[in-house]
């Protein structure tokens, strides 16, 4: 499998979600037969679809209304929620400057400190309403406000890293943060990422997680591959560590689901990632979308304020639709971006995948969406350029 | 052939038409001399190309055209032909709403419902102005209207399912159709589809289909890939279809052809699916070009009127020339859209093939028509963009 | 080499220019020390580059300034120029009609029969004025026109189908011309094609062919692959076609040698060509280019004017630079256009190629120049789209 | 490895940096742990990135503030600067003609003779305001303006042409630069390029390098691909020549640095160079857009004078931040081309590399960005086509 790219070099082929397909079996099964619950930390839910932590995706109405439709949502711990007791004024002025003021607004936006009395009431906010409190930060941010949020009624803990490991050095006057003992220090399950290697998927299951996100530098507001070079194609980095899930549970009897995380955009891209073997999977940009989102029709990615070095950009996705047109249906657009259910659904259908269990088997071709001339013409029509 | 995609799953690699180009041998032939026909339950044609049954495609004057000019036109019984007495106004309408008004009205005009006396009405109107009457349903469609519509002369009957399966598990209060008993107990022959692997060929020829469309997601007008990711390239698709062809024709003697259905555009696309193995090909866009089309140029997917789902989008085609220039000729478009029998002749006198069964022995190259820069530059320049 | 499909058809993959790049080996060469010199026919010629018979790139002053500039121009005996008197009011008509009424004035032009006196003054006009003549016919018009034209003058007969074979099948009232015996009985060379197998190849040098016109589809000008669905990459068919050349020679001693035709536009692709084997090269839009063309800026193929089945575009090349600057520079475009005698002996001196001979011996990566992301965004930039 | 492009020519695949990523190991870093530090010729410096010595990129201020951020520039020594007393008025002028009159206008600024007191000033100049002072020449330039320049105080001498190599066949009357006599008799270090094999590499070691350039084809304003058919994948040549290194260095305990020169734009490109096994990079474009660039907003390649064959366009692109904000940061932009060093850093943080030489053994994954259809639907969104 290593191919040589100079006498000093080999590499592996890395297969990303837009090179592959899905492919009917034998049989086929009524959309309403397929089942899709799962479940992570104990916690049942009826669709694998997690809304990602960030600031223009998920608020506490955001997360309330995701519980109440099935699905979850992720308050992030460090953006504007947390910074601002009124984030609105805050998400406006966001949503107005041009591009080239952007970065550096956000830059000034989020030199105004986390208040941990925020973290609480945002936490006992989305208890109140009836959703499920599931909250998301980096390493730095769970060792100071792990405790505060799981006291303040946190169920679920995200800790999320470009990049994580059990093996990181810092400098020598930071302590590190010991993920192992946090998952265990931790009253309530933790969820660890992002990584991308079956080894690490499996010291992060050793570590303690409660689910694995899977992923690093396919997102739609990411630029971590330009900036940085880093970058695993979806299909395999899932594939990679859903065989790290078997194997682990395997050998302890545990099943730690995966979540892919990063780049998804329509219905068949969840499909293709739980035939890859995630559980389940993590999305912003087609919840950012909706209505309900406090983005206002735009999407940016959390590594933006950076002070030092912003990676992700805002991209401006347009609202099309209500939190549950675009969760459950009935779609009005036909492009895949409305009922995620009811394309999962009728995928499993299609493939004859009755679970989610079955759906991480059916067959997979790779099939390079790659575009040819005739492609092009056909979207510069649809884009309204040439005569 | 399998391919490893990450540690938990292997995929084959599938082609598609624009992968691929045929390739000439040692030997040519006049086009004259090119016999092209070919047969299907039991009617012979001179053309091996069948319009869908899709409403902006066949209506009963489009079907009555094409079998007088040697090819076949399948007349869809649930669409607006069936559900509208004068299906005139609601074409115009289709044509003249905006982008964003087509799936929600095409969902609103679909909840009229089909009605038994208008399906017997069209088969009528094509049987008595001389036209071979070939019909489409889904297998729910199939199951109301099967009897009815050979009751009122329908000549070959298709079912036609996303993807269709022997093997179909229905909700409990449903029984699916059984395709096996349907085309057994019906009095014309029945083709199925589409179906897109080695396996179910098989199945649905022992079921006793009269011919199988082959092709999932690669339609202009489809977009199951994107909603529900599922999707194989044609000419893997194909092939694989044509070798149970093969085989069952080897088995039982029983020859039943092979059609291809989905993504074809132009002369070029036809030749390369029977260099694969097809018999016939299933076209929609190039005949919405028509100027008898009653698309009003414009082509649109089936799945479109799904309340559930939508799939499928509609396209601008644009009307190119009357339906004997698109299908004989002579030509006034220079782009592989006109005169197509014209185009199939030539190529196989180019080829060296005399017949339809030597077409799918010609050699096939994999030759990427992928865009370079250059072609990017050469296409941006036919558009109109740029200086 | 064979690559399955599917389980019906196996396929080879064939490279196309855009596909590869030259190599530097260990040692490089000043470019004027490149000796380019090459024969065709008993012809000594100093550029390897033969202009295309097409009626925008070769009339009587092109065919002649091309002979004093190192190089050679034929003139195609079934155009324009042998249908009319005057040729110039009928190019400027081409030159001044819309896109969409192109093919119908050209199918209308092409019906003004040929005029054997035409073809010998044509001839003679080239001669009187110093050029060397070489003509070029259809198969059928080289049947009609071939003696008339070595009589009055012709030293090169070239012979042009989109695929010529040895084993040509026709209607029983129309004789097929005998390749082997018109080249026999030509009193000149007889250059043959298109083709792009080894096995072709080495039948038409059987026959009698003083140079063999490799490639099928691959023309900037020309649709076969978008019509027909027939085309091979020419890299691999040069290569092919190149290795069939020396297995001849081998054979009888007799060195014939091999001319890429079609879709080369600029320096560097000639250089590929004969990297990969060509001796020459005929090239049709950069010689659409010069002030001194016939097609006034524009460029289009010559399956064009079929009444039946037009295959073949015009395209806007515009008018660049004079045929000299053209050929032998000094260029002022940066593009790989002007100069294209100066960029082959550069690319021979970089390669360390001291003869045509070495040129095709050096090293070739595979290195698609595949369009990315980025290089989008640039060649989006240059246009002028965006902001 | 070779693969048949045909019967007569097998070549190797080779990778560029766009179809490869950087993929995460089992350990992570603090990017402020992350060394950068490299030596060339003796001389320290603690970013491995070196400014192009293109005449829009490097003058004398750039090459003293370069060196002050701790990275390097090089002057070249044939350009604007040494034939002019005052470049200004000619920077003026090259940045305000239009596009068609480029190469015209460079031409004739290019027959200005090359003054030596010029060259000796501008030395000077580095030198009195604490620059460390690299300079350019041809290997023609070199020959004459050697010994000058390190008499004048250049501490670090480029040879770059187009390709080099210790084996270069000129005319009787040309006697061509001995690299080996030169590299021995220049009393400072000299570096040599381009190249990219193994075989080269090595040579030039042999010959006395004290660095080697490796590059050919692959840069932003370079046009040899399309000129000359020239040109090699960087990924693939730096790892070839990477491995000449090791060889060297294993043979002969001298180190020698390899420079990835040509291509690059991102922060992303220049962690893959190194992963690739390059000790430093050379890049042009983004040190043109900064404030201090001689260029203008504009880049333009080195070859672009040339009277005879110019290669290399002009590129806009534009001013986007201080040379301080593109090499160390704080960044304004979100794309990867503000603060290099940054990236740098936080990449070898990401993939657990505190040195170059570890940077240098990263796990990379082939991994195509090629363009896909939802890729492209973003991108013109991005750029503002469409509705």
């Amino acid at each position: 499998m290593e191919i040589q790219i100079g006498r000093g070099k080999t590499a592996r082929r890395a297969y990303g979600f837009d090179e592959i397909a899905l492919s009917p079996g034998s049989k086929t099964l009524d959309p309403s037969l397929a089942d899709t619950n799962w479940s992570i930390g104990g916690i049942d839910r009826e669709i694998p679809i997690i809304a990602s932590a960030m600031d223009g995706v998920v608020d506490v109405k955001m997360a309330v209304e995701l519980s109440k439709l099935g699905a979850l949502g992720v308050l992030n711990l460090e953006g504007v929620q947390t910074r601002y007791e009124d984030p609105n004024p805050i998400l406006d002025k966001i949503a107005s400057v041009g591009k080239d003021e952007f970065v550096i607004l956000m830059q000034g936006l989020y030199q105004e400190p986390i208040k941990p009395e925020l973290v609480e009431k945002r936490i006992q906010e989305i208890k109140a309403q009836g959703g499920i409190v599931a909250v998301s930060a980096t390493p730095a941010g769970a060792a100071r406000f792990g405790l505060v949020a799981a006291k303040a009624g946190a169920q679920l803990f995200f800790i999320q890293a470009t990049v994580v490991s059990t093996n990181h050095t810092s400098p020598e006057d930071i302590a590190p943060l010991d993920l192992a003992k946090f998952c265990q220090e931790m009253p309530i399950p933790v969820i660890l990422g992002n990584c991308v290697t079956y080894d690490v998927t499996l010291e992060l299951m050793k570590a303690g997680a409660a689910g694995i996100m899977v992923g690093i530098g396919p997102g739609a507001a990411c630029t971590s591959r330009g900036v940085l070079g880093v970058g695993v194609p979806q299909a395999t980095a899932v594939a990679d560590c859903a065989a790290a899930r078997d194997e682990f549970f395997k050998t302890t009897g545990t099943y730690i689901p995966i979540i892919a995380d990063g780049g998804l955009v329509t219905g068949g891209d969840i499909c293709k990632c739980i035939a890859c073997g995630a559980d389940a999977v993590m999305i912003g940009s087609p919840f950012a979308r909706s209505v309900e989102a406090p983005g206002r029709g735009f999407h940016w990615g959390m590594a933006t304020p950076s002070p030092i070095l912003p990676r992700g950009t805002r991209i401006k996705v347009g609202t099309t639709g209500t939190l549950k047109q675009i969760l459950r249906g009935p779609a009005i657009l036909d492009d895949g971006t409305h009922n995620l259910l009811g394309a999962l659904q009728t995928s499993m259908g299609t493939l004859g995948a009755a679970t989610i269990k079955e759906m991480q088997q059916v067959n997979v071709v790779i099939a390079p969406s790659l575009l040819t001339e005739g492609k092009v013409y056909q979207k510069a029509q649809q884009l309204g350029m040439g005569k």
